[in-house]
């Protein structure tokens, strides 16, 4: 059995290519090593199951020749496709970045799978694809699909690639859409955030924003478990499923004093304005993970827990 | 009144450009003439406010300098964009059209908009961004946004990135979800293909599917009227819309039998399997227009009148 993740060097495949390892599988990591690294590889290495492709997916005789090498060792079972910009505001500043990483991976995926059956394509999916709901709750059959960051617009781009797929060619599409995640090895987020700030000037920690962004965070032990629980679940050819935790969240401000505790205790920390920290944030969402539940699964962690052990987490990665 | 036109050379631009002329405005068609043609704006020509540029608008370099040289007649207020592919089954057949032409145009479009202002873009959208809601009425806030062709999900990703762009630099952005529009200049669609059938064997007209799809019709007049009538209403900054007729449609047999009767009434009919024309192609839907009609907008004429109008003019058009 041969499941591939594109993106495998990244944060979150770091958990979920140890649980396919786990399950005998075949493991066949895709990366092009931008944003992830073969730092975050290495303990698979020394598994015979285990193999790694420095290949950029946006790149269409790249990823063919990749997949084709990937055949001589039997079929694909299944994509695990989470290749993309991880730097919202990245793509926000350059319309480009998110293009290429995070829409034209997903289209030239699909566009091999034309010619190379597998059994499932499993899609990291956003709830940047929503855009700012206000408080209204966010089911996954919610309607006006704005999304306010040409990230969110990408991977809702890539849902809709991915929904025709499945009516032409594809077997089944599974559509993860995640909240924000923590947890090590941690790459972007605001907590690596304010740990680097605060390493480079422990007296002051400035937010972005006046610190009552609220938002609901998900361990990346809970996401990944969630992942599997719904690939073995009975679902349609095609389905969406939000993942997240129950409650309402944590403020950005109770984070930041929450890093500052860890961090030593001692800086002082100084809010911006308004209610986003940056162009394409969403300030507050109402997630709701009802479709998930119903399907039995719960996560481990609320918000608060999961928060303060990524902080624990990721403070000793940094060094502290 | 600089008003810019992309695929200003097709068919619904063909009454959309008279409409803005008939405004006083300047009125500049961009379009590379692979779906449009010259002949369909040969009769602005002689109109001094009318200019055409020849230019592929996913061409970043050629329309960034189209665009500079309008720019030398003054400021442009207002982008039509209604550049894309218009033929959803080679789409489906070749997802790279679609990427190019259908969404690409509205990248490259948005992305000179990040350094040319204008007050606001008018894009074309579809009715497909929605999928197959099966007898769902389909409103404006449906969710469940699952594109069954790439034509559709090129037009859903155009619709996201149109939305990321008013968060961080767009003025306003105004999205015409279409349905199904009839009339001439025809280039494709159900009537035509139907007419060229038939004067190829003027006794046997194929039909692909039963028949039983049924569809709800505009015509192209009353589409433009609603157009510019959206335009000029109040509005958010960015606000989507539904266009079309109120009744629930005619079926493709209906339409069958009517352009065999225009034709000379002698053909014999013969239906397909299946309620589906091709792939990608929604056999039934529930078009709500409730937003729009309470802007003070109702068509001129319903799907049935929309298409006998239609099978007589583009018969016409093709020598009958």
């Amino acid at each position: 059995m041969i499941s591939i993740v594109t993106g495998g060097a990244g944060f979150i495949s770091n958990t979920l290519v140890q649980r396919l390892l786990d399950e005998s599988r075949t493991v066949v990591v895709l990366d092009n090593l931008k944003l992830g690294s073969k730092r975050n590889i290495q303990r698979f290495q020394a598994s015979p199951s285990f193999r790694f492709h420095e290949v950029d997916v946006s790149d269409r005789t790249a990823l063919r020749s990749a997949l084709e090498e990937v055949l001589q060792g039997g079929p694909i079972d299944e994509i695990w496709h989470l290749a993309a910009n991880s730097d919202i505001p990245s793509g926000v500043e350059n319309p480009d970045i998110d293009l290429r990483d995070t829409f034209l991976t997903t289209f030239e995926v699909l566009r091999c799978l034309r010619e190379i059956p597998v059994n499932r394509l499993l899609f990291a999916s956003s709830s940047a694809i929503y855009g700012d709901q206000g408080s209204t709750p966010i089911h996954e059959g919610i309607g006006k699909l704005f999304p306010i960051s040409n990230y969110g617009a990408m991977k809702l781009a890539s849902e809709g690639q991915i929904s025709a797929a499945v009516e032409s060619h594809l077997k089944q599409g599974l559509i993860y859409r995640f909240p924000n995640v923590v947890g090590v090895p941690a790459t972007h987020g605001v907590i690596l955030d304010f740990i680097r700030k605060l390493a480079a000037d422990p007296g002051l920690l400035r937010v972005l924003g006046d610190g009552s962004q609220q938002k609901a965070y998900l361990h990346v032990s809970d996401l990944v478990d969630a992942m599997i629980h719904l690939r073995n679940a009975p679902k349609d050819r095609l389905e969406a499923f939000n993942i997240g935790p129950s409650d309402e969240g944590v403020t950005v401000r109770w984070i930041a004093e929450r890093v500052v505790a860890r961090m030593g205790g001692t800086a002082r920390i100084e809010f911006g304005q308004g209610n986003k920290g940056w162009t394409g944030d969403v300030p507050k969402f109402n997630y709701s993970t009802e479709k998930l539940k119903a399907l039995g699964w719960t996560p481990r962690l609320n918000s608060e827990e999961a928060v303060l052990m990524a902080i624990d987490q990721i403070a000793t990665q940094e060094g502290f």
